[in-house]
C-alpha cells in the first residue's frame, strides 16, 4: 500500500508540484525558493517525479544553459490532490502558530483555479 | 508555503496515518509493516507526528511493555487528505504497473468509509 503514497509522498514533492503548477522553473529558481532543501535532494526528488511521468525537464541549451522544469498534463492530476493538503495544512498552521501568511493564501488560489 | 506541507509531507508519514486508521498499533507491528522504513527513521516520523497532534503514543508499562500509536481525534481530520491522495496513488500504480493488489484495494475501502 505504501507504494501508492510514495510517488507524491516524498518530503518536497508535493510542494515542488505546487510551485510548477504556477508556472515553468529553472533549477536556480526552484532552489532559491526551496531554501532548507539541499541541491542534491532537490534534483533526486525532480528526478523521481520526472520518472513517474509528472514533471518534464528541458535543457534549453548545453551546460551551463539552464534547465526548465515544468508540470506534465499527467502531473497536473495531481493538483486536486496538492490543493486537499495544502488547505489542510494551512488550517494546521493556523491552528499551530494562530496566522498564514496572506501573500500565500492569495498564490495558492490562483494555483487550483 | 511549503511549511503548509510539512506536517504530512513526510516521506512515510501518510502512509502511517493511513496504517493507523486501521485501528492503533504498537512500534514493532508498525515497523513489521513499514519494511523497508530503518527503525531510526519510523520513530522520528512518529515523534513529528506526535507533536503535530496527529499521533497519540501510551506506553503500556515499563520498557519493554509495547508502546502504542492510536490516532488523535484530530489525526482523523486527515484522513480526507490520506484518501484524495491514495485514490490518486492508486489509479497512478495502475498506469504504471497496470494492477494494484485486491487487497490494499479492499482495506482501502475500508479505512475511510
Amino acid at each position: 500500500m505504501a507504494a501508492a503514497f510514495a510517488a507524491v509522498g516524498g518530503k518536497w514533492k508535493l510542494t515542488l508540484i505546487y510551485w510548477l503548477a504556477h508556472g515553468e522553473s529553472h533549477f536556480a529558481g526552484l532552489r532559491r525558493r526551496a531554501a532548507p532543501i539541499t541541491p542534491k535532494v532537490l534534483a533526486q526528488q525532480l528526478r523521481e517525479l520526472e520518472a513517474d511521468g509528472l514533471v518534464e525537464r528541458t535543457e534549453t541549451g548545453p551546460v551551463p544553459a539552464p534547465v526548465i522544469y515544468r508540470l506534465t498534463p499527467y502531473g497536473e492530476t495531481v493538483l486536486p490532490v496538492v490543493e486537499s493538503v495544502r488547505l489542510w495544512g494551512e488550517a494546521h498552521l493556523e491552528r499551530t502558530h494562530g496566522q498564514v501568511a496572506p501573500s500565500d493564501r492569495m498564490s495558492c488560489g490562483r494555483a487550483v483555479a
